[in-house]
């Protein structure tokens, strides 16, 4: 007998009680090994994640999770040999190994990337600007991100065992919440090797990621308001998890990433012989070999210019002919098998659906030449292309064919064009081959409102395009409706998914104080020692300096303009000066005034500010003219150390006023300052 | 017989072909009117908005739409005073009425003030920043927020007949979103006539707003996964609703905001006699008697520490003992009626569950001295004060009596603080009143999860602030779990609710004929006219000037340090300057760089561009040298027209290089530039 899987929860592998249910090869449809949940604990768990996990996340910063996801990434990048030859049992080749593992890693690393260039090293986010919402500024508001107290339940489907866990996994990781990750049963091996892995790195915090192998009933039981279950699969499974009481009615978060009936579309402007039909068509076949097709993103409606259509049949059926279907380790495959017997028959049946009103032009979905193994006991089959029928059939539209099947459906404008992708009722993802902006600009916002992602190619992005097909950490990746309504990665925005957005009014000072960022209106400290003198564990937020005043003389204005050049009329011109609606008059330049600030707040000599690497938010809001007399205050807004350098980044708040204490203008001015010695 | 309430559909008004139910005046049972949706088109009226309504709103810009709702507030405030006149028969005090009235239109303002500034004078989205996807830059992705092509439907709570319709409507309008507005029965002749001024104004698009009162069964039928339903009410309905076949399976977006059991704390810092004790007693006493306590967002448990507990229940008594109740038009009155007898009832209920662990220390649920009505046909009932019993016992933190109803539960440290407030499983808002920061955050920090708002109350901010139960159109309304996880207003935040955010893919030009914004990697267009001497309607994205080459020399850079004071020693010292980690050696100030940049892209005369009047993102990425030669390119990336001036705002990408093209500086240059004379 093979060996039984195991599932890891509470701190500990859990070897079920009883011997499990076989799980066979694609290829050759020997047993490779037994899955059985009976016996686990699923509420343990749940508890284990939220007494033990959560606490131990809120303990790091987002910039603590960064650099132990990094490590995590770096790490099973280094022993990834072991998860392809294992990854080819579940029928993928070595380049639909590399989207699941390297992908997989590669989200992990981007996560970890994202996290620390984008947010802040602590475990606060800041959503949008300080609301002023009183006349005299004692009360503002300003919204805030924390993690939620619960607990991120992560259902995965079983085409892709290594990506599928670690992209839901990552962005939960980041915010601070626990995941409890469920594969499915078909290919948890492969995710059980990884896991296994991740547990003997010792990277990760212990609680803040368990894993339940096998049946999972009741997993969601034990949910809450504070918990999420993020859900791949058929949209059926999703109907009924959303159903779940614990959902409807105690307010767990339930998204899905479900059935997509993606479409791909070949512009009007396009002819035979363009560039664009050939990247059309290739993208067409390769999205339906890659993974055999069995991907939520794989291309299912292929719209094509009525004139068109068979063009497009004829060199997509001639590129399908070359597929070579079999063992991946066999010479000259490039088509692995379906996941399991199981799923191929379910192909077939949707195939015969399809056929209702489609009639297929290259392939048989009951036989198909394999190389390097048996035909018989290996999920194999062939690519089925197939052309549509009436354009008022429901079919193409709503049966997700999920393996290496695409139908060709033929369009007469982008009005019409347009209606029938909506006919998929919210997808993944659609694509679009143009090389007309205007009509890429259509078809886009056209199609937007029913995509998570739109990607458009032509022959100016096609050697750079990652295709139709492939999610990436940075985008975000979901649909509207059929889809499931789900939204993951997308760098930070996955991030926050996680995180409970709140509203907090108060004083300026209370703002400062929950949010680690000095706010307008909180007292300044103005102390004996120049806060550009202070390193960044001397230096505290409000920490102030006043300098000026600074007289700035028509002179000056003058100087300025010729030795810079910007002799522009409102510098140089009193009466065309005075005819401008905005000035009425000659004013200083607006870089003389944040010159002649930096001139006064500036400490010369030697310190810990290495340097002024940039300036946000600037705006000149009350004309300078000559005679006038500036002020500047400089504040410390933020204060963020680098995990991994001698200094952090400092935000100062600079305001610079005149003498009847005008704001003239406002800014942040961004410096490097270094670390204490000892830290 | 009174009159019969009216629905407005499909741009008619609508009376149903049965009698109706009578409503009644909740001061003394009169009939006011009567309401029935016999006969109301329902699918219909979804399609309309989807046909009519939903097209109409694509066909104007953000701005056009805000234009649209700063007109019809301005209408409604004009005309206000029928409103109030009618709000009486709710219950309503003025002040009551003024929360319901004033706080609807000045939702309708805000958003369109918040539109005006924060969104283009378009109708698309920017969602970050664009994202760089491949090496050569040929492959780029940006997300961007679309209208979604449904409806947004409606179901509002009785206790707020005009704010509570407003604050949906005024998010779904401006992102391009149609309604249905479906009233609670029993005040909904307040909402019905408001919304007869609107469709009077013409102010609203055909099918923008459409009205359906009486029952509205079947309602979600004919939804999908482009429309969403936004729901105010019981959780047990929230959950029936939740469940509905279109909800759980073909992707209806669905929001509550439900039972909310919001807490009260009374800092561990605050000590009887505290200018803080007063304030958290007053807002205490206010939330419970304004609109009688018929506020989703007001105080059911305020957790006190246990020692002050005597103090804080004396004092609240002292105060609801002055508490005058009756009819709103007689003098003296302070709190009115609740909504109708049937909602006294359930409260009287509810305060029957509480009892079994609580007991009444003020008010008496079955008697109360009523000004100028009649007890017995008016639904006027007492103030009620409980306090709590055993620190275990479920009932204050799962029953919402939703009256005049707060109970006061002691507690021992702000660890155990934050657990019984999380008990209540998710809520509105939280308030903390105290004048310690510290423990400002660690309570805002421990709550947060657990709720959409939290304010922080002291001697500071109390003159200013807005209050506990008051929901603001800038920041979100809304809470996670049995406060129905759903979240509104926020400014643009709860605008984006009702659009679809979607990445999209392509080449740089791709992404600008897409997103109405030049993306670096677009053909710069360099004509024969300096692009500062073209007008709105002239200049193009993608306009460029490239400026230079200038010669930075080692005297410049000296003569900058004396000009302007800025003598930091890596413009001056040598040595110094070589110590330094990021520089090696002397370099030229980043504030001389851009001087020198605008100097060379300046051009002079008067013309269309009237003022330079920001910077943003500006960011030095590598040092200039002595004898470095610096060229600037500037570019149109936006180009916003306003509404309502002569003028619009022109956002400059601009790239300073070396003589070895490496970028030197970043940033946009923001300018105000004058329309054609014609627009």
């Amino acid at each position: 007998m093979s060996r039984l899987l195991e599932s890891y929860v509470q701190g500990r592998w859990f070897a079920a009680a009883d011997a499990g249910k076989p799980l066979l090869s694609a290829i050759d449809g020997a047993e490779i090994a037994r899955i059985s949940s009976a016996g686990v604990d699923l509420a343990g768990a749940v508890d284990y994640a939220r007494t033990v996990g959560g606490p131990a996340l809120a303990r790091l910063t987002f910039h603590e999770r960064a650099a132990a996801l990094k490590a995590l990434g770096q790490a099973l990048l280094a022993g990834k040999e072991e998860f392809y030859e294992l990854s080819r049992l579940t029928g993928a080749t070595r380049r639909d190994s590399g989207v699941d593992i390297d992908g997989g890693i590669g989200t992990l690393l981007s996560y970890a990337s994202k996290a620390r260039r984008e947010l802040p090293n602590s475990t606060v986010y800041l959503d949008g600007e300080v609301e002023r919402l009183s006349k005299q500024g004692s009360f503002v508001g300003r919204h805030i991100y924390t993690a939620r107290r619960g607990v991120a339940v992560q259902i995965n489907a079983f085409n892709f065992p290594v990506w599928g866990f670690l992209e839901k996994l990552a962005p939960a990781f980041i915010a601070g919440v626990p995941s409890i990750v469920k594969p499915a049963g078909q290919t948890a091996y492969l995710t059980e090797l990884v896991f296994r892995r991740i547990v003997e790195s010792g990277l990760l915090p212990a609680g803040s990621v368990q894993l339940v192998v096998g049946e999972a009933r009741g997993l969601l039981d034990p949910l809450g308001g504070q918990d999420s279950v993020a859900f791949t699969g058929s949209a059926d499974t999703a109907a009924a998890l959303r159903a779940h009481p614990n959902v409807v009615g105690a307010g767990v978060r339930f998204t899905a990433e479900a059935d997509s009936l993606n479409a791909s579309v070949l512009g009007p402007d396009v002819r035979t012989g363009d560039p664009e039909f050939e990247l059309y068509v290739t993208q067409l076949v390769t999205e339906m070999i890659v993974k055999a097709g069995q991907k939520c993103t794989a291309i299912r409606r292929a719209f094509v210019p009525a004139a068109l259509v068979d063009d497009v049949l004829e060199a997509a059926a001639a590129r399908l002919a070359q597929v070579v279907v079999g063992d991946p380790h066999a010479d000259g495959v490039t088509m692995g098998a379906l996941a399991s017997l199981e799923q191929r028959a379910e192909v077939v049946k949707s195939i015969r659906g399809l056929t209702k009103s489609a009639r297929i032009v290259f392939g048989d979905p009951e036989s198909v030449q394999v190389v390097g193994a048996c035909a018989d006991s290996g999920a194999f089959m062939s690519p089925i292309l197939l052309r549509g029928g009436e354009k008022t059939a429901p079919e193409p539209h709503e049966l997700e064919a999920f393996g290496p099947v695409a139908t060709v459906l033929d369009y007469d404008d982008t009005g019409e064009l347009i209606e029938q992708v909506a006919r998929g009722k919210g997808s993944l993802v659609a694509s679009v081959v143009t090389k007309d902006l205007a009509l890429a600009r259509e078809i886009v916002l056209g199609l937007a409102p029913y995509h998570g992602r739109i990607l458009v190619l032509d022959s100016e992005d096609a050697r750079e395009s990652t295709g139709h097909g492939s999610p990436l950490p940075v985008l975000v990746h979901g649909g509207p409706g059929r889809a499931g309504g789900g939204e993951e990665l997308g760098g930070i925005r996955g991030v926050l998914h996680h995180m409970q957005r709140t509203a907090v009014q108060g004083t300026p000072k209370v703002l400062t104080a929950v949010g680690d960022q000095w706010v307008a209106g909180t007292d300044r400290v103005i102390g004996d020692v120049h806060p550009f003198r202070k390193n960044l564990g001397e230096l505290k937020l409000g920490d102030t300096i006043v300098a000026g005043p600074r007289v700035v003389s028509r002179a000056d204005i003058a100087h300025f303009a010729e030795f810079t050049g910007d002799t522009f009329y409102a510098h140089m011109d009193e009466a065309a000066a005075a005819a401008n609606p905005l000035f009425g008059g000659i004013v200083a330049h607006g870089y003389l005034v944040v010159s002649l600030a930096a001139g006064l707040f500036v400490d010369p000599a030697p310190g810990p500010v290495l340097a002024n690497f940039g300036v946000d938010n600037l705006r000149f809001l009350t004309p300078v003219r000559a005679q006038d007399s500036l002020t500047v205050t400089l504040t410390a807004k933020s204060i963020t150390p680098r995990q991994s350098a001698a200094y952090g980044e400092v935000r100062w708040d600079a305001v610079v006023v005149n003498q009847k204490d005008e704001a003239v203008a406002t800014y942040d001015v961004l410096t490097l300052v270094a670390k204490p010695e000892e830290l």
